[in-house]
Parts: structure tokens; C-alpha cells; sequence
């Protein structure tokens, strides 16, 4: 017999159904036992009395306690009318037991797993994880993500955009934050970096002609934790197209956003249909902040306030903190890039470079969402002229400038305008799950402090390890 | 004006148009060049008549050579019955220009761009991958990939999958090949490691309830280079199911792969449309090989003969090369696992784990293409007593049990009985494209001497960086 998932039972009334799940409550009731029977997709109620069960499984009923997981064979009854739960998608029907099976018992967990509250700190949920990932709301986190990456590959391949992975055993080079090192056993002594980003990455793929490209990638940055980061890995919807305008890559963005929200989020409401685009001068002025709160109403959950931040300065005096995904300076001199060395300053302002770099424009877009930042892109410098202009203003030397010599090499081999944006997929996801952290939407985050309690790494290793590598534990 | 790509230039004649993109040819004829211009879609015969330019466009079209980056205005003219050219799609038209802008000059590349053989040697061409991706060939190899991952995972999604993104940054734990260390700066001397695979967190999530998990999932092994192997990272379609026997898994991994062959490579047949399922035994007693090339003509490169191989014994003497991307052994004992520790051995041989564990058969599966293993997986032990005893027999001693302490805890909490495959993704898409590297279906991948000629790494990195992971370079 085929099995039958919770929430296609209610179409089965009368007939035999097997059934797998775990058990979310037992309760008895005499000599009657009540199983609430979980699987992925929702909770059935089976009634387990004596008389309709066979010798072995009466006998097998005794032991069954909360997170065993069971086989059980049974018929399908509609509720009489006040036995009906109308909070229950499948709370017109329960099964009677025939026949139960135990494929395998459970101890009692470390925290309860019916009840829906946080009531276990972060590094309990975390070192128990598969038991925290049982809990509805965190489950619904894993769907929500699923589909969200669904629909953006969707939408992006409608829009004959292609998805490329770039490498993620990459190159140290001087972006910003700290990079994740890797050392290399074939060349001892010599190390990979993990991309922080795929930023030269997917200006290259532009070089080659690829004139649409994304991927949901990873990304990784050796910093400390904060509320809209985590420690180690995140997944930014990187995007890059070539031959457009700044208004071509925020409109795509808007659309894609609006749809998806529209679809997989249909009780969110948007402050604006239209998402302002904001001048950066001007919302300093008014707000004091590039990030500004736009919603009507703060204390609606339901409200969300999108806008495009433009005209940003292409440097500013000294480095802000780091809120986009797109955002690394890796700058030692007098200027630093707003958003990144990349960023292609406005022509009119090509002159200003000279003579007063702080006031030159630039062609970046900062999105904005309920006041945070949910992503940040820009038109990118195509001339290698002014891309190593934009190296000496931010004070690399020769060594530095060493470091991009395929970049600026690549640069001469016919380079199309390009541009494009990287939204955070992590945050803007906590966002519209209306989590407090972006830890509740990936499934084996780091904590703060940025280790695994669940698998304890980071951990010790081999020396012998350590000697493959070429490299030594510091006393 | 917005811009028209390429080949929509077909429903246009008689329209005003501007295109963008890169000088494939220029061929002089007399006072008329003819450009012939590529985009991404395709390539579009550009007349160019002085007459009908204005002047800075005749200026500008004298310096005009292979690879420059172009906007073009012009009107779209049919051809006359003799001009046609059946082998372009753009064949029935060409672009009479009125008006030329040069957006990008290029240098003359290291190997040509429209002569698609391979003239260069591949650590040219990955010196200049940016360059080498604009032939047409390794064009669509990024194309087919990104057409594949697409077709994936729409199938899964289909069928109720869930996709999770599980952590890069991982823990060294003896699975067989080699870990790639990732030191911890928050905690000096300890290190995290690339995943080999998500073998652990698959089983986690069956564990958490998720029943249907897939990914298409980096992997990580710092093993030497082979044909099938590159060197790094590589990609495999992790797929894991809960409450499912043997049978649903190979189905559903037949279906789906059939769909997307029938969808995406139209061209190919298969030798057999119901895949067979070949005892091991018998197959190794027939071939001498567990990967036997069932094609019946070898010279049709069109033909697919996939098979499925069951019934391996679960232990073997001596660890084989590994093949699969699921295959990691880790063994210090007199046994290694054919596949994994964590395949279900058959439940009729359980008592042999004891008495004769080389005679015990498993629920393992391989699947072979064209005598290529592609990929490979199986039921997973899901009772912690067995899990253990596959330990003791592979020679674990308590120091090394400890480091899956988490997975047996684990398998403390309600395991459902599960099991998937991972078919390696490069690797069949290398042979869907009849490339004869896995290599040549990456964007930037690393040379079979794990280098990047591109990026140049791995590189040295500045002694700070190694003082804040608490490393240094061993004498």
C-alpha cells in the first residue's frame, strides 16, 4: 500500500490509508488512545481503540510516546459535526487505527516540540537542531526559503537571465572585510579565499558576453555577528546585466519583488505600488539617515515600505559601517568607495575626479525596506582608465593594484556597460517571515560567536593534517 | 530607442533598430564593411555604406576591429533570395547602420574568438576564461548548465521537494577524501572544513522532519585531478527522501532524468527506455566492471545507455577508487564500506554483521551512464545499534565515534527510515554535452594542478592575516 500524507486524507473518507509520521501529542482517554500524527505537511488525528487493533499492536500502543515515529494502517472517518476542528486542515476527518507499527522510538527531547514558543535558548535550539527544525514556525521558515528561491530563479529565467556558479574556492584580494582563508596543499604556504562576494566574478561573465547573469551564491565574511548578519555564510541574489540603464536594473528589481511578495506573501501590503527613488542628499537632509523608515504605520507587521536610495557620492571621507551585501571599501587612502571600487561615477562628474573627488555622483542604488537596508547595487566603471583612477584615489599602491591585474587586463579585451544589484537573501527573507534574526531562516546557522554547536566546529584536527598543508598552530 | 538583441531582428524588417554588442568579423569590401555583430542570442550581418553614415560614424568605423564593443542604429532590410543564409538564424536579414558608436575598444586576444576549435592550450584559455567563454561552444555548455539546474530543480519542486541550503562551512570529520581547512579566527587552532559532501545534514533534515530534501550542493575534496574530477569544488544533485523504499528513489531519479533528457537534449536516444536494474554480482561476474558500458553502438555519440547497478555487498576488503560523489570511505578497520558508513545494509543479513560481514548485501544503488559512474546512493541506516556496529566493523575507534557523537545523539529523537541519491552534476552534464572534461562545463574552474591561471591563485596572503587566525607558514 501506497502511503498517505496527512492532508490528502481528507479526501479518503472510508478508505484504507497507510500512513508515516511522527507523534506530536497522546493523549488517553480510558482505554481509547487520541495520536496526533505529524508529517511535513500537517497533523491527523488517529483514534486508537482496543477492539478495532490487532494483539501486536495493542501491545506496541503501551509504548508509543511524543516524537516516535510510526507506520500505521488505518481507515479514514468524517467527524460527526461537533467533532469537527476547523483549526485543523484536516480536522474534518481521523483515522481509526488497525494496525500501528514503530519505526523508531524517540527519548524524550531537550525541548518541546509541540509547544510553539522559543523556549529553549539559541545554542540548545541550535545543538538540536533536527528537533528545532521539527517546530512549525521553523519548518515554515525552510518552505518560505525553498520557494522564494524558486520563485527569483523562475522569474530571472523567464527573463532569459543565466545562472552561473562562480568559484567559491576564490582569491584573497583587498575588499573589505576579512576574508575566510584556505590553505592549498599544492602549493604550501599559498591560500584560497572565499569570495565575499562574487563581484569580479560576475563583471567577467559581463566581459564574456554572458549579458545576463545571476546566481543565489554564497558569500563569506570572517566578521562579527550582528542582528541582520551572520557570522560565516550568507546568500545574496546576485544579479548583473550588460547594454542597460539604471533605471532597467531598478525596475526589474521592483517587479521581481512585487510579484513574488504579491504570490508568496499575499497578506503583506506595500506602503507604495510605486517605489520612490529617492535622491541620497535629500533623505540625509530629511531623515539623517540613507536608510529611511517610510512606513505610515510602524506597528503594522503587515506593512512594507520599499524605496530606491540614488545619487549616492561615489566616496565618502571615511568608511561607514557595512550594511549592503555589495558594500566592501578596502581602501587605505584619503577616499573611500561608498558602495565598492567598482561603482561608476556620472559622467558630468568624470571631471570632479580631479579636482574635487567628494563631490563626484555616482551610479549606485541602495534598496530599502521597513528602514534597513536589503540590498545595494550600481552601474559599473567599463574603462579601464578610470577604474585605475578610482584605485589611486583610494590609495592602492603598485603591490595593491598588483592584486587586480586580471581584472584590468580583462578590461581590455572589450567590456560592455554593466550593471546590477545584490539583494541580501537572507535578511530580506527574516524580513517578510517577520524574524528577528536571519539565524531563524537558515537551517544550520552559526551562532553569534560564530561556531556550530551541533557539529562542535569549528574543531581540533589532525597535525597530520595541518602538515598536508604546510602550516603550523601559532604557540 | 531600447534595444533589439539579435535575433529578433527577423520580425523587424523595415524598422529603425539599435543593437548592442561585440565585432565577430569585419570583412572590406571595397568602400562597404560588413560587420558581423554578436550579442548573446546570436550574430547579425551589419552593412556599413559610407553614404548612409553620418560623419563621426565613418570615422568611427575605421578603427573598428574583432571584439570591439558596439551600438548600432540602423534599419533592418530583408535579404534578397541569393543573400539568404540558411545556417544563421539571423540569415534572412541584415542591418543597413546609420549610425555607429564605439563603447569599448579591444586588444587583439591571445586565440581567436570566432575560429571555434581549440587552438589554445587550457591554461590560455583559463588565463583568459573571460575571453574563452565568448565561443560559442563553452557559451552553451553555461547555457545547457544553467538549463539543467533550472529543469531540476522545477521537477523536485514538483514533486514537493524542499531545497535547503546547507553550511560551506563545515567540520572535518573522517570521511575518506581529503578536507579542505578553513582556520577559525574566534577560535585560534581550531578550523572548520569544506563539506565533501552534505551527507550528514541530508540525514538531519530526514531527521527534522523535512521528507523530501534536495540541493544542488557544492562539494569539496582535496584530491588529485582526474578526467571526471576536477580539482576544488564540484556540484551534486543531493536528493534524500523519508518513508521510501529503494524502488522510489531509482524511479523517481529515472523520471525526472528522462524528462529532462527528452526536454533538454532532444537529440539523444536511450538504449533502453525502462532503465535496468543490474544485480552486482551478476555484473561483475558478465563485465568485470560494476560500470559496464551498455551502449549498443559505442560510436553513436547520441547514444545514453543508463542502468541502474543494486545488491553491492555493504563491506569491501580494500577501499577501490572512489567514483561516486556519495562514495567516501574513511576505514581503518578490516572493512570499508563499498559506499558509505551510512548505507542500510539488507535486512536479511543482519545477523551476517556479526558471522561473515563480507557476505552482507546492501541497499546501495549506482547509477551508470555509458560506463561512467553518475552517481550514486542509498537507504540509510536509521537505527543507532546498526549505526554503531558499521563503526566498530570500519574500525572506528572511540576517539573518531566521538566525532559523530551529534549523529548518534541524533538518531536518539524519532529517525524516519530514509534514502536518496547524488548524482554528480558536472560530470553528467559533461557527458549530456559530449565534453571530455568536467572542466569545460564550469565557468572558472581549476586546472587539473588546482591553480586558478585566472585570478592566480591560490595566493600569498599578508602575514596579518595569518597572525589573526593564529597560523603560520611551517619552515
Amino acid at each position: 500500500m501506497n502511503r498517505t500524507i496527512s492532508t490528502e486524507t481528507i479526501n479518503k473518507v472510508g478508505e484504507t490509508v497507510k500512513l508515516n509520521g511522527w507523534v506530536h501529542v497522546r493523549r488517553n482517554m480510558g482505554k481509547i488512545a487520541f495520536l496526533d500524527l505529524r508529517d511535513r505537511w500537517g497533523i491527523l488525528q488517529v483514534v486508537c481503540v482496543p477492539a478495532e487493533l490487532d494483539e501486536q499492536s495493542i501491545e506496541v500502543l503501551k509504548d508509543i510516546r511524543p516524537e516516535f515515529v510510526l507506520e500505521i494502517e488505518g481507515v479514514v472517518q468524517a467527524r460527526g459535526e461537533k467533532q469537527i476542528n476547523k483549526d485543523m486542515p484536516t480536522g474534518t476527518v481521523e483515522i481509526l487505527a488497525k494496525k500501528i507499527n514503530i519505526l523508531s522510538k524517540a527519548a524524550t527531547p531537550p525541548f518541546e516540540i509541540e509547544n510553539e514558543d522559543r523556549q529553549a535558548g539559541e545554542e540548545l535550539r541550535l545543538k538540536h537542531r533536527y528537533l528545532d527544525l521539527r517546530h512549525e514556525r521553523m519548518k515554515n521558515n525552510m518552505i518560505m526559503r525553498s520557494r522564494m528561491m524558486q520563485f527569483v530563479r523562475n522569474f530571472l529565467h523567464g527573463q532569459d537571465f543565466v545562472e552561473v556558479h562562480t568559484p567559491i574556492l576564490s582569491k584573497s584580494t583587498p575588499e573589505g572585510a576579512r576574508d575566510y582563508l584556505v590553505p592549498s596543499r599544492k602549493f604550501p604556504g599559498s591560500f584560497f579565499a572565499l569570495p565575499q562576494a562574487p563581484q569580479q566574478y560576475k563583471q567577467m561573465l559581463m566581459v564574456a558576453g554572458m549579458e545576463k547573469y545571476f546566481q543565489i551564491a554564497p558569500c563569506f565574511r570572517d566578521e562579527d555577528a550582528r542582528a541582520d548578519r551572520s557570522p560565516g555564510e550568507f546568500y545574496q541574489i546576485d544579479m548583473e546585466m550588460s547594454f542597460v540603464n539604471q533605471d532597467d536594473v531598478l525596475s526589474l528589481t521592483e517587479k521581481m519583488f512585487t510579484k513574488m511578495i504579491k504570490e508568496l506573501w499575499p497578506d503583506k501590503k506595500m506602503t507604495h505600488s510605486k517605489w520612490p527613488r529617492l535622491d541620497w542628499q535629500e533623505v540625509m537632509d530629511k531623515y539623517g539617515t540613507d536608510k529611511p523608515d517610510l512606513r505610515k504605520d510602524k506597528n503594522d507587521a503587515n506593512e512594507l515600505a520599499f524605496a530606491w536610495i540614488v545619487n549616492f557620492p561615489l566616496f565618502e571621507k571615511q568608511a561607514e559601517d557595512r550594511e549592503s551585501e555589495e558594500h566592501f571599501h578596502g581602501s587605505t587612502g584619503a577616499w573611500a568607495p561608498s558602495h565598492n571600487m567598482f561603482t561608476r561615477p556620472k559622467e558630468e562628474d568624470l571631471e570632479l575626479l580631479d579636482s574635487d573627488p567628494g563631490k563626484v555622483k555616482s551610479y549606485q542604488h541602495d534598496l530599502v525596506l521597513n528602514g534597513v537596508e536589503v540590498g545595494g547595487g550600481a552601474l559599473r566603471i567599463y574603462d579601464a582608465k578610470i577604474q585605475e583612477k578610482v584605485f589611486d584615489l583610494i590609495g592602492f599602491d603598485a603591490k595593491k593594484k598588483e592584486q587586480f591585474k586580471h581584472f584590468l587586463t580583462a578590461f581590455k579585451y572589450g567590456v560592455p556597460p554593466h550593471g546590477g544589484i545584490a539583494p541580501g537573501f537572507d535578511r530580506l527573507l527574516s524580513i517578510l517571515q517577520s524574524e528577528p534574526t536571519i539565524r531563524e531562516v537558515i537551517a544550520f546557522p552559526l551562532t553569534a560567536d560564530a561556531k556550530d554547536p551541533l557539529m562542535e566546529s569549528p574543531s581540533e584536527v589532525a597535525k597530520e593534517q595541518l602538515d598536508d598543508l604546510g602550516i603550523q598552530i601559532k604557540k
